[in-house]
């Protein structure tokens, strides 16, 4: 959550002209997203009825090579009738322009607000419009890899070293060592795969009571196991912010998702190993930046133990829970 | 530039339930204010057609003793016609609300963006406004000591300390005592006093082309010195990035405020030794926060020197600049 960039009025009047989209109303910076800047932009509106926009410019985190898979994705999608928002092209039809000698673009503004604590109603239309999103990504002709897979979990582990993993808790590192051991063994290799969000953590998806307005955020979007997309929803939804697992909550996610995209025998056999490798991947990314953020950096770290505790759990429980 | 604190989607759908405003559609927290978490809110409105508000939670800086006049001053303001946002009253008719322990307001949105380099023009209107200010509250019954004012300046140095000082610039403790002693002897007494805003730099107006449609921010708002306001406006808009003197920006300023508001012989005969207070006064707040901001704070700390290049400034050239 931060806004990393300034835009001065006289770069955002000039950026919002290269669109058909009216004339800049309004504009404030948004502490949203740990790898963009973000604005919510109001204009006129190409008919003078009025616009409204999130403005997002790519930082560090997020490779330009990789706009067109991800702009274009949420353009397919929305085509398909999924919720999410379409980008907004300029004049010259380009889905994203540089400025600054950085990557920004204009996207839709969706309604809606994210929660921190679902009900079971609201997962069950989380886990449909996930369904959803898959089977409208069926024909997207994009592809990419996941740059956050089993490979580099174990480079995140590694360069966070035996010790630094001790010092956030000394049983991390056998707990590390043994799931990566076990995954990497059995990681399947040949279940459905598709584009997947990978990353649809509530923030990311906005609600009006129990209606789905929007899945947002798809910047680790990417080519992989579709079941896994469910498991790392699963494991980023059904528990609650003291660590105990949701089990209405997350039958509800399942339920809602198994009745728009049937899950194969294979894919449900798997969901047990696939939410230890989601919960794992967590404990990855947030143990790396544990021991790598600055202490005056302006990003929040998130503590890697939330997703420790639920790989233990899926270890001892996930069979039960996915039965 | 933060948002502090967290508030659930449930939190908010309650508290927009204690307003007639609809209900809640989207919320977004928003970069801006260093005493406040704030929030883009839209609801449905209390017709349907919607709305739009700024949410604001009151955090440590803001004395929830001093809302009443705030809040109450916005109100008499946009009642006057100033491009002021209103407070929205909950349905029991209170301007404020508690939450968690803090103090929470619903403010009137309002359209335009702040400019980091403002016209001749912009300014002119800015003057104008700051004047239109000045005479819609010389009626308002509120008063508020500034607490920030000269007593305020020698205290917040003393903490800096004359070591600390130095270590921000060799030359700063002595044009900080120089000055203090100056104008602790020659402050003026007998000036014309309402309420002021006391703080308007171009982040706290809101612009569309050469149009003033807010003046946001009223959270140092006081009674004082109503000359010492302009000198303030003056010290935070007439210099460029680069710490240049803009005199077409400041003429600009001066004659908009003038043609509205007419100042005494003995306003303008002061004004050189306003905006070394002024600018001083800045010095003090930087200084104090340069020195007291852990490195790894959300504030994003202001430099000093700024402000004592402008009291340089002022110093050797005021009497030509107000001439």
């Amino acid at each position: 959550m931060a806004v990393y960039t300034t835009l001065s009025a006289a770069d955002l009047a000039a950026l919002i002209g290269e669109y058909d989209v009216g004339e800049l109303v309004s504009a404030k910076g948004i502490a949203e997203g740990v790898s963009n800047s973000n604005w919510i932009v109001e204009t006129t509106g190409p008919d003078g009825s009025g616009g409204r926009f999130i403005l997002t410019m790519y930082e560090a985190r997020v490779e330009v090579a990789d706009l067109p898979f991800f702009l274009g994705l949420l353009d397919h999608l929305a085509a398909r009738g999924s919720p999410v928002p379409r980008t907004i092209h300029d004049r010259a039809g380009a889905a994203f322009r540089m400025i600054h000698g950085k990557a920004v673009a204009l996207i839709e503004f969706l309604p809606g607000v994210s929660l921190d604590a679902p009900s079971a109603a609201q997962a069950r239309a989380v886990g449909g419009a996930l369904a959803g999103l898959h089977l409208d990504a069926a024909d997207f002709p994009g592809e990419r890899a996941n740059a956050m897979a089993l490979p580099q979990w174990h480079k995140l582990f590694a360069a966070c070293g035996e010790d630094g993993l001790r010092s956030i808790d000394p049983a991390l590192p056998e707990l590390v060592a043994s799931e990566l051991a076990f995954l990497s063994a059995q990681w399947p290799t040949d279940l459905p795969r598709s584009v997947i969000h990978a990353d649809l953590f509530p923030d990311n998806v906005l609600l009006l009571g129990d209606k789905v307005c929007g899945l947002i955020d798809f910047y680790f979007a990417c080519t992989d196991v579709i079941a896994y997309d469910l498991a790392v929803t699963h494991s980023a939804w059904c528990f609650s912010a003291d660590g105990s697992f949701k089990p209405d909550v997350a039958e509800a996610l399942v339920a809602g998702y198994a009745a728009r995209r049937a899950l194969s025998a294979e894919e449900w056999h798997a969901l047990p190993l696939l939410a230890r490798g989601a919960a794992l991947r967590f404990v990855a990314t947030r143990a790396y930046d544990w021991l790598h953020t600055p202490a005056d950096a302006l990003v929040t770290r998130k503590d890697p133990l939330d997703f420790a505790r639920r790989l233990s759990f899926y270890k001892a429980q996930g069979a039960r829970v996915f039965a």
